[in-house]
């Protein structure tokens, strides 16, 4: 099978331990993640050929991400080396009643600074067969839409299937910049995938009679969401993911997809969050991995709904599990039984 | 506005990291906190300008606690340094059905053994319109009761409000000796916070039918104690807090506020407990934030148990949060959703 | 009262801390634990006199674990020293839907390795009279099922009650091989330990209608085959836990004991589960106990339930616990509370 | 006596703990610190009234730098909120051969991007009669050069003393942006500090002779170096700290200072290195105080030689020692014998 | 050979990890130690028979205190329980020119409040042949005294060996109640352990010429104040140690045994210090091992400074090595090769 | 450049953090190291094309060392999954007098169970110019001597350089052993690296007069050793490092290169150790770079000495540094000084 490229922004992540608020003691978690990266490396996870892309400062924080994206078999290859720094976010983790609070610090980052002349897509997309981008890099600036229209040019020139995840960030850019700069996306893209409020935030599709913070879900209001996206942009599947925050250490979560005609509705997960952060991510990797190894849809949204619900289990930005153990949640097996 | 005054014991608290019983490994969290400390650091986080009194030794020990208040903009110049030694506790966090352990080691300490002629309280109510302390401080002996006497008159005089906070505590004084001192305390108080424990242990007032250790509460109950309580003591306000204790993990909190006449009870909030030493003292503390700022009843009490919900899930005594995070939960949304 | 004696491997105990996946950082949390090890710490921390039996290399990681018994006051002095290593088990604790992971590396331990020769029960037996084992130390070799055979032909002879934790691992033998071995020790028991699947796995004894995963259990099936446990054996007691795992963070935890003509059933807990490894042994123990201070029958499985449900609120194998806490939840407060 | 006004930046310090490399692990100690504003806590520290002035972004990293300078009580009331990001950099400890590893990531902080009219010198330095400034804070910009002028200007119409550390950081700027820059500040400076480094890159001025590199130092040719840099600015006084490395784990440190006429040097002191960054910074607030304290010449030199002996001893950017602590080893108790 | 006994206070130890400062963070290492209590471990990981007895709080820490106890094998079993706390002491590691900070926070002590009667010396000295005492243990007040008087008749009555560390502690008691105690106390005592300052300040006694801060050390000195002790009290032996301070981090350690006739000096030794705390003390348990043992006298010393050279290099109190360390370093093996 | 193979064990290296004892606290370092994959991560560093050859248990403790080795961009695709546990050393890091202890559990390891045919080293050559094994890999069991012998077999007809560092581990076979096995394997080698023990041990190489204890050392003596090696086995090179160990703390380091005719000694370097495994490795790895890129023999031993120079300031067991870092410090700056 072929590669999967991803492409986007790969950020040093700084957290407080265990439940401290910011700064509440002087020792704080580095990792990395970020998007495009965590899918990549949830799909190298699930044994896939993946490349990872992007700009990285030439300094040992740098190194250190390549490091990590190394040590889970991501394809570093074609990462560029260059500008000047490293984008960072710093992530206080919520609990209870209490929310996680992102504070980004990723303005000049080398990624944001870079330019189309930093990527040869000929070369970096030989035998690949998948892209995937989110709406979190067109949204770092306007060369960085050009960017991914450049890429999305060469995929699907070169036979490419591309899934974009809307990932609206309302700190990065105002929606109508999101709505021109998706539009000329999405018309390249097979797959979207989404929650209910980017659709509504980056297009103004929405569903009737759904409030996202009254803890309930409404399945026609998403097969209607699902249905407006396919009109407009001709997608082959829409794949929305139904999150239903009771509290930051308690969430609801579901899936769904769409193939243009029906929807496949997975089960909905009680979960008790360790870490969030990452959880759309896994979930659009679940898919991707489902849709190149041609499971049916319904095995499709279970896959990456049990993929997902796994994630919010696991520390840090990446989804650390295997095929197998998502197959195991998939198929009914959520007991949390120890695996001796 | 002027400024509040608090006035107490400040202490070391030695607590094993995580989950820990006491000496299961080496290390301990070294933080600070007491009941009115916790208070006075909880209003100067609502941005209100707040002096915490009380002694301290003259070694690192003490330079340590007050530092740690000076870094919440907490004003220290009325702290009375000398004696011997700070009061410590040592807490075991519990979890599910194993209850936390709090072991007090305060005999001694500078605060226990001061004088009235350590505290000026003309000089130290300067500027403060209200003066807030517990039913701990004078538990600490006999000196105490009369410290406290001395401030309450000298409040009075100067026309500063007094809230008190019963907070029995069996282990520093017998129920004869809480409501002989109570009662002389009271007799100044314009606000009382309670809970119906506390005023049962102290005044040994009651309501009917309401078992602590049920998992029910009874509101007529509560109406009945903070009735009772203002016919005794003539407050302006009672306000008591309502704890379902379901596990070590799972608490019910709410509140409720009586002004004379009517009764306000708060939303009740299902809390996952990182952390519920301090509860109380961030109730209080919302509580005298909201009557110093002319908050209407129903909103001062959803206010005050906003806050104090928030510090369940807050590791430390302190209540790490700022008005604007207290306001978004009072008005519906706890949902948990990550800020970015 | 007599001695206990447990006879069994101790393992060092390599845990990431928290909820990290393994090595997701270098850190981990070295510990001591085993079955057999677990209950005599548990007996030892309720005041009992208790002897463990085992080999352990003549190194620093031997001294290290017989140090971590001594602590607990369990005697140590027929602990025989030899061989070339300790076993060791790597756990990762689940969380939500991802079950805990056990990884086992034994082979070739001190003990699995000892010979009869090594025990010298007569002496080991000396004003014992109990003697608890689980079929995990039959499981580690035929070497080990004789040494069993003898230990428990030396307890009947010196009138010493025999009880047996039937705990089935099948990664250690199989079950043609555990039902041989398990039938002829059992013969010798006065009381069997058991859940519903070690019962099924081990002797193919099953109730109908009852499926572990399904997260229901149902009384009568427990008592079926309490009771075919009790006819094949001829048993004083049989006594069954009754986990229902809703998650890895959520268990219902019940158990059952049986004297060969009535059934006797505890409260179910709701637990919060901070480590469920030593779940069951903390069981045994609480049964032990109850059965050798001649408490009734249901408040024996009453304390045996109190027990080991505390036990999953505390890390490590070791069940940290007092006697007055194990009554203070089997008694009814389960709430939580802070102990000031 | 007067107040200290110190300008300039303070950065988020990130440094993996130990000495571990870069992200070697997945934890790193996160404190702040930044020359002037190392300066301000010392001096804070030997009971100085100091502000600090800078300015900082609206967000709980800020609030959390804020935090840590008024627990020092360090005034901080003159500090401008605004901007997009604080300052960061990465340390990384060296050891024995291999130096520390100090990377910047401080391009576009509030503070680099604030302008002239952010400051209100006149209101700042109300009650001031010192200011101290460093060669880094004009580095960051020609703003930053034309505020730090603005800010001398202030200083001398209000008869301020003003010392320079001229402190030059070639990732800034180069030797003739430094040269035209500090040759404007050092026109109102009273006290220079430097190392023979920063003389000859900023300005050109060497000794003969001396090899930084060489492990020896010419004492002719530090008395040569302050003459020189006295003619140019008619200081009252340069100090010149002289570090001998010898390795990253150890050092040899003294200094000297130069009254336009004579010269005097300290002892020498072998530091077993804990943490040396801030060790010039210490130097210089050792010095300011014993100017303002008017100590005679070598008490000078000696206290500052010796309380920058004990800076390279503690972690972090700042130096947490009292006047007395100082003192005693500046009279000649280096021996650090146990204080019970 | 008969046990040994020792008696004192084992004290709560709490200490910032590393070279921080007093609270520069929020963790502290907490372990137990304390003079004589460091002697028993030290004589039972040597292999001794060690009874410690001492006077502990009912309460988790107590119990903590003496699991810890257990766990080196030191027989608890004549530790009283009862009164009110566990004393503390703070300790802050030095390095360099910084010397460690020791807070003592001990007063009120169960201990400290110990009477006669706590103390069954006749069931405490059975199958006893050496007791060890310390003059920190009388200075905790004359009830202690008289305890340890109490203690020291009913040894000589049966024929037990007595050692004496003189520990002068000034924050505990003056020279003059010093004298008048240990004057008494040493009437009693075969062997008595000192330094040059200890013998100076309890006694008066000294020599000429040396002076412990010049990092000098003259061997006849230290003779003639062995001499002098011998004289006053006619002991078997006075051993003295020679630590000269170069810095917190670096000292060199020697000692010396002197039989009443002869003297008998260690070789020197370079300490690269890790913990310093409780030097003293495994230098009494390897002189009390060797005399035990029958040691040649330059043996013993050889032992105890070997023994005592090892403790330096541990962190916490204890000194946690083996006979066979011991002799390995002082039979001439102080490289520190591997030992693979 | 053709690649690098080296072949052996890789181990799960678990230590207590910094100064403890084994179990002192429950925390353990948990890494990975070992000879061959030392050399391998280090030639990996320098950017050399290397591929580590083993054989892991298809576990989640082999797909970490896998991972770990990835993320130092080694080549692991020839790493052989199977058997049942990876080997484990434990490491207690010593300090001053006190020396590093290890304790080795790898009996049953995957690769000491290893057959030739898990090995196909025609495959593994493709592209290779280099190959690099120890004496450690064939001390692991008769079945290793063969496969070492069948790789130098494969490798000479090749035109694969071979080098052996000869590393005698006593604790896995006997000297006779030794010296029969690493005769074979020795003529095929092209270069060795030894210390001046391993030459005795293993083939009873001596020189006269240098005792490694004593702290001094003979060049002449370290030149007839590499001459004799030169002469059994006719080497192109021999190389042997000079450890002089002053204490576990403090080593004295240097190399020296012979290549049959000349001898070139490099500086030595006083090392402050942080942690001294691997050491050799890194000299090892150091020198292969240096001839590998035909460095003269003096740049050549100068390379390999500041390489691991630099490896003793490192935790762990592989260095992490570049070349020019080596460089740096090869070229004479040593001086430790911060690179900001």
């Amino acid at each position: 099978m072929g590669k999967i490229v991803t492409f986007g922004e790969i950020m040093l992540r700084l957290a407080p331990n265990g439940y401290y608020r910011f700064f509440q003691n002087d020792q704080m978690q580095a990792t990395f993640g970020g998007g495009e990266a965590n899918v990549a490396v949830s799909l190298a996870n699930f044994g896939e050929n993946v490349s990872y892309v992007t700009k990285l400062p030439n300094n040992p924080i740098g190194d250190a991400a390549i490091r990590t994206l190394k040590s889970f078999n991501v394809d570093t290859s074609d990462i560029v080396r260059g500008g000047d720094r490293i984008g960072i976010y710093f992530l206080e983790k919520g609990a209870s009643q209490r929310g996680s609070v992102c504070i980004y610090d990723r303005a000049g980052s080398s990624i944001q600074k870079a330019s189309r002349s930093d990527f040869d897509w000929n070369k970096i997309f030989k035998d690949a067969d998948w892209f995937h981008i989110t709406g979190i890099t067109p949204a770092l600036g306007p060369n960085l839409v050009d960017i991914c229209i450049d890429a999305c040019e060469h995929a699907v020139k070169n036979n490419i299937k591309i899934s974009v995840d809307l990932n609206y960030r309302k700190k990065l850019w105002t929606k109508n910049e999101a709505c021109d700069a998706m539009t000329k996306i999405c018309k390249y893209a097979n797959v979207c995938i989404s929650n209910e409020e980017d659709a509504k935030d980056v297009f103004g599709i929405e569903s009737k009679g759904t409030d996202v913070y009254s803890g309930k879900l409404n399945k026609d209001g998403y097969i209607e969401v699902a249905s407006k996206l396919t009109e407009k942009f001709n997608f082959d599947y829409v794949t929305i993911t139904l999150r239903t925050s009771i509290s930051a250490s308690e969430n609801k979560w579901a899936g769904m997809l769409y193939d243009g005609k029906n929807s496949f509705f997975s089960k909905e997960y009680d979960l008790k969050i360790v870490d969030r952060v990452g959880g759309g991510d896994s979930f659009a990797a679940g898919l991707i991995y489902s849709l190149k190894n041609n499971y049916d849809n319904q095995k499709a949204v279970d896959f990456a709904v049990a993929a997902s619900a796994l994630k919010h289990s696991i520390e840090g930005d990446f989804n650390r599990v295997s095929v197998s153990e998502v197959e195991k949640l998939a198929s009914g097996d959520g007991s949390g039984r120890v695996q001796r």
